[in-house]
């Protein structure tokens, strides 16, 4: 939203000196209450202020930017695709073919009720550096194990979800709950976050302008 | 940016009778001309219409979504990293520690001024399958070869190259320019923007909302 100066100017007087009334801002600016009105309705309707009754003009602020907003409003559940679970006793080898054929990154293992680990890209170049027989070892032996796994669960927020990619440094987060089954504590997974998850958003939340203008053309 | 039901009216009278005077929308309203200034006021600032002097208003539609068109704006050269470049008589060891040591998911091979190929961590692991030594193996037998490379300029929108990531299913874009010397096409590059950076941006839009309102508190 682009506000004129004099928009600019009325929203840091309001920010200053709330709550505060209509003619005072008019004399703070020497000019006619009546000429403020548009300027007042573009503010009050970018929830830049408010107004109450009596009192006059609150500044609300934050509402400036809706595309903070938009983005800090986006839950996982909506946004995750589904997570690719491998059997613990599966091979590196099979494991890295499993990667190639669904075209992912990173890879659960266990049961999607009970998630003992995570392998990624990174994990499995690391294992075949100087190793001969990837056919031979298990996933187990080179997976992050589950007590180190940053997870994120379904009604997060997506940008939750980011925060933890970038300073984790990992591309991907497994989806879902820890519980106590038997006294023992599980993680099961409902899906996957990754950074190609996030691309996608950006994409589509970036690309609809040309969408609409299409459709109204 | 919220409307109400009288903005939405006019927006709507406006798409469809475009350019159209005040005076007339007034009419169709049945309001008086000065009634609709707060609102049309609004619709100018929310670059929902724009008005022509002596032919009235139009609608621009788009702006309706800030979004998009923050999204939309963001330039490459603004966002991009270093690039990592190899040299082409590297080992494809040495190249998998490079990439640990520098944290990153994709090197480009050459020098900086003439890129010849482009090694993901996906070219590595499938280097790594069913070899025994990669401290003997040429990074140029498992790098993606210049004439297959999907690169971007740094001029670019930031939006374009995150449509290349996902059409392509690449991580990272080398960003630079193709230019011919001594008759040869040859690569040039000057950063790289990676699934990593775009998420990076999510972030700090989304996040800004919060340190905003850290300040005003």
């Amino acid at each position: 939203m682009q506000l004129t100066e004099r928009q600019k100017r009325i929203a840091e007087i309001v920010k200053k000196e709330q709550p505060i009334t209509g003619e005072k801002i008019a004399r703070k600016l020497q000019v006619t209450r009546s000429a403020l009105r548009g300027d007042l309705a573009v503010l009050l309707s970018g929830q830049i202020l408010s107004a109450r009754r009596h009192l006059g003009y609150y500044y609300v602020g934050g509402g400036e930017d809706p595309v903070q907003e938009k983005l800090a409003s986006l839950c996982i559940r909506d946004y995750m695709s589904e997570p690719i679970v491998v059997r613990a006793d599966s091979d590196v080898d099979s494991a890295i073919y499993r990667l190639f054929t669904e075209d992912i990154g990173t890879l659960f293992v266990g049961t999607p009720e009970d998630v003992i680990g995570v392998v990624s890209r990174k994990d499995l170049i690391k294992s075949a550096m100087g190793r001969d027989d990837l056919s031979k070892m298990p996933i187990s032996m080179v997976m992050t194990p589950r007590t180190k796994i940053v997870y994120a669960g379904p009604e997060d927020t997506v940008l939750s979800a980011a925060e933890k990619l970038l300073h984790y440094e990992v591309d991907c987060l497994p989806i879902g709950t820890v519980h106590t089954d038997d006294g023992e504590e599980r993680f099961s997974v409902v899906g996957r976050l990754s950074k190609t998850n996030i691309v996608k958003i950006f994409v589509a939340l970036g690309e609809k302008r040309a969408a609409n203008r299409k459709k109204t053309e």
